[in-house]
């Protein structure tokens, strides 16, 4: 698959009241974020909303056109809260109806004396999507123009990723360098933020960390240029050497 | 503190290039849920957007008018990336001045030697703050009108929310009651949506689980009266128990 020699930009909706009364931990976003860095897919917003359809159609309308990728997760299981399906067919001004492939595939799965109600409303979906296939539990999920649903369940949305790869098509890689460095932010924020003024195509980002007793800050260079990285990295060294600051290796 | 006997909403902003970019894990956002919850707000919209200046003015000043509470984790740091002081300053159209009681603070936090330019940044607040103090490591977060702006690591974030307990003044309690059930959602999606559409004051939701080896489901019923989900968890028990549906504890 040729890359697109551009940036490319992705949102995530995660639609779960699951995740916004503090029950779950979300792990999707990074689980997609990281695929996209693969793709050289920049991941640029996230919102995470409730189960109620007027939130995902409005949410779904305002981004859809501000990013090229949108994905959502959760939402496209059997019961009467799963509720993508049908508001992704409402944002888009599509019917909801059963799709021919998603139904045989499910009628297969469960056996045609088990595949009851709740089984058949995942085989409804906006009219003429593409499916995502799934390879863990059946149940499909869908692409309508540049929005793609995935379930919520973790396990069963990475097994789905790779089904996408040849439909989401990635811009240039971003490639990253992290130093960690034994200090605090406070004593070097004024070196690095001169740093980071030399080289605006580069995102340099400063974290504290602290670990086994170790206080120290990381400093993740980003660019779609390794090379930026490298002059950038080199300058950062210089400073860090001056001041006898301490490098570790984390993992 | 009086507790108003109605709804209260919240919503966070999570700013920081490093959950977009898939190299941390948020956390807080579970955690400020929590904490939520206890207060009777019910958490209803959460974005994560980059440390970008226009980001986060637009979306400050988009939602901040659409919840009783907003909360922003990150960038209130001394590293050049820490952008969240200013950013709020220019949303509200306040001067981004040295706020005199947090200069104090950090000044005999660190003593007048160490003050050096990146700790002094961290005094800088839009006028007429109010602080939200810090007991971990004396930089502290602030308040402008309904927006609460606390730091992104989560250990100094959990150490402020104490000091708010007084300013954000809660609704009606938010209860729960959590169903284990060996099932797949599936076989129960019809008649849990009949109890559901019956007790439209509760809000039932359906998560599938996987423990130990088992497949299960779990049914979590949340409202603000505790009568409606004893009703509704009686309900349930009743399609349970004719169904022979197993129930389990978990943990």
């Amino acid at each position: 698959m040729k890359k697109a020699n551009k940036k490319v930009s992705a949102a995530i909706i995660v639609i779960g009241n699951e995740i916004l009364s503090g029950r779950t931990q979300d792990v999707n976003v990074i689980t997609i974020s990281n695929w996209l860095n693969d793709l050289g897919i920049k991941l640029e917003e996230v919102r995470i909303i409730p189960d109620k359809e007027d939130s995902i159609v409005k949410t779904v309308n305002e981004i859809r056109r501000k990013f090229n990728y949108i994905f959502t997760t959760g939402g496209i299981g059997p019961t009467h809260d799963d509720i993508t399906s049908q508001s992704i067919s409402k944002a888009f001004n599509l019917s909801y109806i059963y799709h021919k492939e998603a139904f045989t595939i499910l009628k297969k799965y469960y056996g045609e004396k088990k595949f009851n109600k709740g089984r058949k409303k995942m085989a409804k979906l906006p009219k003429n999507a593409l499916l995502i296939y799934n390879p863990s539990s059946a149940a499909p999920g869908f692409v309508i123009d540049n929005v793609h649903c995935l379930p919520g369940v973790p396990s069963i949305l990475k097994s789905m990723l790779g089904g996408l790869k040849n439909r989401v098509i990635g811009g240039r890689k971003i490639f990253s360098e992290t130093l960690n460095l034994i200090t605090v932010e406070s004593e070097i924020a004024f070196p690095l933020q001169k740093v980071q003024n030399k080289f605006n195509d580069t995102e340099i980002g400063s974290y504290p960390f602290f670990n086994k007793g170790k206080i120290g800050v990381s400093i993740v260079i980003r660019s779609t240029e390794k090379e930026l990285i490298k002059k950038s990295s080199k300058e950062i060294l210089r400073f860090v050497k001056k001041r006898s600051i301490k490098i570790i290796k984390r993992n």
